[in-house]
């Protein structure tokens, strides 16, 4: 049965999504999910994204930034520095970044996709340390391989799967999330596509369509947090923006920065615990990102990229809040956490006029 | 008369302000303005604040970070590199960044406040283009010596004042705003207040207490923005902090750094042509900022930085609100702009629930 | 009659100059300065860089790197951000940044060169608070403007000349020094131009060519610094690093970050108050530059940077040492400053067998 | 046998070292390695350093610089955020970083030595996949426990030891080198240590005490650069510097970017293909590093920081070429790589007056 999404539930967001209104929506991009889910204490998983699918390794131009940096993202060094990814990225579980690391490079060397004598895979995580038990080290190799050929494109699913498997969000049950906008051809025609992995914030911030829905929603809290506004936050947000604008580097971190803003928007004032690493690249300027010679490419000027900003940011608080609709409850290795309970956030937006 | 604030008219923010709900509340910290509206053309002015009042030139911790770089901070350099705040902050128009630079240097200079040979004071700005003539060069040495020498702490004027005299925020008149929140003893009892110049967002995305009250008043727009979501935004925000916790200059970049989840959630999209600068400092470690020997300084583990990080977001939003709510209709150089309306915004909230 | 410069001397370079071993070498860059020498405390000026000469406002691609941050280069922020040099680059004493920056904009305003309704100029600095009057602001707007209108290309003044006229370098008289680096052919042709200001560095630490001159040069330090290997290092160094390569953004953020090897292979350990700041910028993709609509680019990869990492270095080096062989004695505000003698560097070189 | 280091050869620097001249000359600090050479392919190994030795994991104030990104430094974007290393540092080849990342978080399990429920260890990477057969994937997690539990202070190892083993510098066999610096006491006394482990560098460039020597001593070169003085350059450097003088977050970044000076002493332009990625901690205010109530610290002035920036630089430069006196002669997967010619430097060295 098809999970619901937020929009299936009527929560208003901003823009026109694409197709899939998922990463996927840009052409090219494919997701691909592994999720163990196995005894008591095993609940996690590993995501892979190919920029441009898993048989074309050619760069891509791309961007980060660090809202947050209590948390992992291995290969950004080159990203900020070159420019370029060089390669799929890995989402997962915080320990089990080392063997994601490991098994992206040892399929780049079987499967002749190194770029150079070396590679600086990208992976990213977030702590699952409650549902599952992180140094379990249940991640193995063929559980990231299984992720790097099982990628695919058009509708993927959200919710308790890949690396977001174990996930809380909002001290309801988090995971993966995805959405997308599709600007109108005047401001350009170009796609943005985000994916989120979900771990981040507390209860009573949780906001959905500007409502304060966290405040009321105080039962079945995973983890208790009281009444204080000010606890400390733990777990993080991982998030991947593709698009087909011709931006160049600088101009993707920039894109990267305005997530921010769109996890804002869902409630968080950004706790310390929060490892929030986030990463834009395109898929265009093909013949640029692949090097090797002088090349000629698009530039988009800097006055035409609001569109791409807005949507950026709709896009991303969307998928964080198709993270929480799609999620189910969950118990694992310390605790059990709650979905997002759909009846009762509908009709807190009925009741502030949002639904 | 008292100007109405965002309280006032029962808007609600998370959190309990200082006893002004204002930068003042922490504790040394004195505002100056020199406020110019001359002719049809000059609607501009300086805001200053000494961090540690006009007479103790004590350097303070600081830290800078910039979410939109399509502006001006002088003096960023040093506060990211040494972390050392070494003077007072102006804040003007754009086009007087010059002469504020020059007249701080000059005061510092005439009354021996001069820490070392040099100076490089932090002067910020916002462009008033629009309502002011910033290619009249309105503002003169002796407005940016008025602002330095009548810094107050206390209470402390909003909207058409100072730097801000002349800006537009979510094409409505902008200008200065203020708040603050006082922590409770057991999350450290600390202050943080917060001044901002606001000149940024679109109309249509004007969110307060997260009603997008933006998307139906169109009326009155000085700015013709058409229904376009996706508009190119103009104009800036430059947001100053200032505590009394005993942090570190990696954590004030980190304080400044969440200054920008407080302006998203008056609801901007991030637009390119914002420039987006934000400086955190706080009074603490005075014997430690006074350098020159081996000091003992307090200092306060990251985990107990999130009640400091969520007042900087909610004084963020407050202090922007403010800055609306406290700004009245203005004609100037090419245009009028219509302050916010009270009555309509009360209504708006009341029909979504939120007063 | 025309001056020494440190090739005339025999000291020994790395690579091949272009024609004029100038930052003008580079097609359309033009060089502009004032110098004010005059009674007993006026030592210092302005220079003005004009990336593409006088009369083409179209902005230039570039990249700023802060090796140390204790200085001032506003205008930084946008370069950084949108990866755009907008306008003319003023270089002058710490002091005189405001009316340099006011200058700028004044002279956009009159001559219809502002690109929007605001500028940011970029205006860096080094203090000649020793030789100079710094608190004299000696420097006016038709110093300023002077050197804006009278930038030429070709051949260029070294030495005591414009922004650099008072500064110190490694306790000997600095001030402005130039080079350029043109490729072979087979590693793409392109010109590197370096211009300097020197204002740093420790006499012991000196190094020419390799050899630790500064070790015997002891007499005549205008500023006592005993034999102690490790005194504070005052003053500061701006590097303008121009090119006619392809670059984007990014890639001139990592050029600028090599002016740093360059510096250090005259010997300094980057003192504390030694204010390091550096952009580069490209005179290529002038049309991607202008902005406005999607515009056709050429790209360099990554991999073919190296000679133009290489020349940056190599050229930074030159251009700091013809400053010191360039300067001539001076003698100032509080103190009197000699010249690096020439006989003395090429016995030393001579001995140490580099000559 | 004892082998001959730099010193040992004659070859001058600057300042004076510690008792061992070595990284461990800190107290506290300890170095373990794992060096594995088997058969044809494996040539590889892993360095580990424990800032407080291995059975005290309270964190240490850190701070970190990228001069050139092409390269892995995971955890790097804690030590920027948090000011934070937390947990002992690994060092190995580009394709290892994986099982050594895993290892260490499996070390900190078993041994309870985590911090929180989660860690994000520093684990940075040069690559030898000439000597060695970086898919080869040699590096097991007995390795990486050998080199966590075997970690010693005192005089260590250099040359073709732990993650250096199969490494190339300038074209001559490389590997890892070590020097310290002990300050006296009227510049504070401090220490600070230096361990690098060197893969870069083209032959042409390399430069001993200012004698350009790479381009003299041509013969047997590995990989063949022909005259071309700028050639790719590939490799990378990775410099650990650890100090007890007590430090803020912000001062160490400071320290760390230092580290480029040293590096450029030794001649290299900066390369593309180089990731140069360096690390600074401090052992000192152990009370604030070890965090959760608000601590009493030391803070030492900005402008006491010279004496250390100079250990720094002058440290990274002998403990570069510390790393090239030590390695010797190696045959492995693809190339035979020569050790430096300790009797031709040293005639080279006396030619130039330097010996």
């Amino acid at each position: 049965m098809k999970k619901v999404r937020a929009r299936d539930l009527g929560i208003p967001f901003e823009g026109s999504p694409g197709k899939f209104n998922a990463i996927t929506d840009v052409h090219g991009v494919t997701v691909g999910y592994s999720t163990i889910i196995e005894g008591t204490d095993a609940r996690t998983g590993v995501t892979v994204i190919h920029p441009r699918g898993a048989d074309d390794f050619t760069p891509a131009f791309a961007g980060v930034h660090t809202f947050n940096g209590n948390g992992e993202m291995t290969g950004a060094a080159w990203v900020e520095e070159g420019g370029m990814l060089e390669g799929p990225i890995g989402i997962t579980n915080t320990h089990s970044i080392g063997i994601v690391h490991h098994s992206i490079i040892k399929w780049q060397v079987e499967h002749h996709k190194m770029l150079q004598h070396w590679s600086c895979p990208l992976v990213a995580e977030t702590a699952d340390a409650w549902l599952n038990n992180m140094n379990g080290f249940f991640v193995q190799e063929h559980h990231a391989m299984h992720a790097l050929t099982s990628a695919k494109s058009g509708a993927i699913e959200e919710g308790n799967v890949g690396g977001g498997t174990g996930m809380l969000c909002y001290e309801f049950k988090g995971g993966t999330g995805t959405a997308s906008r599709k600007l109108p051809e005047k401001l350009g025609g170009w796609t943005v596509g985000v994916l989120a992995q979900t771990n981040f914030g507390r209860r009573y911030q949780l906001t959905i369509a500007g409502v304060p829905v966290g405040q009321y929603l105080k039962s079945d809290a995973p983890v208790t947090s009281g009444e204080n506004p000010f606890r400390q936050e733990a777990g993080s947000l991982v998030v991947i923006v593709a698009t087909d604008a011709p931006l160049m580097p600088h101009q993707l971190k920039r894109v990267a920065k305005r997530v921010t803003l769109g996890m804002g928007r869902t409630g968080t004032t950004g706790g310390n615990g929060s490892g929030d690493l986030f990463l834009a690249f395109t898929t265009a300027n093909v013949e640029a990102a692949r090097g090797g010679v002088i090349a000629q490419m698009q530039a988009l000027p800097n006055d035409q990229l609001d569109p791409i900003f807005g949507a950026t940011v709709y896009a991303t608080e969307e998928a964080i809040i198709n993270s929480l609709v799609a999620a189910e409850d969950m118990t694992g290795h310390e605790i059990s956490a709650k979905a997002l309970p759909h009846e009762e956030v509908k009709e807190l937006l009925r009741k502030y006029g949002r639904l």
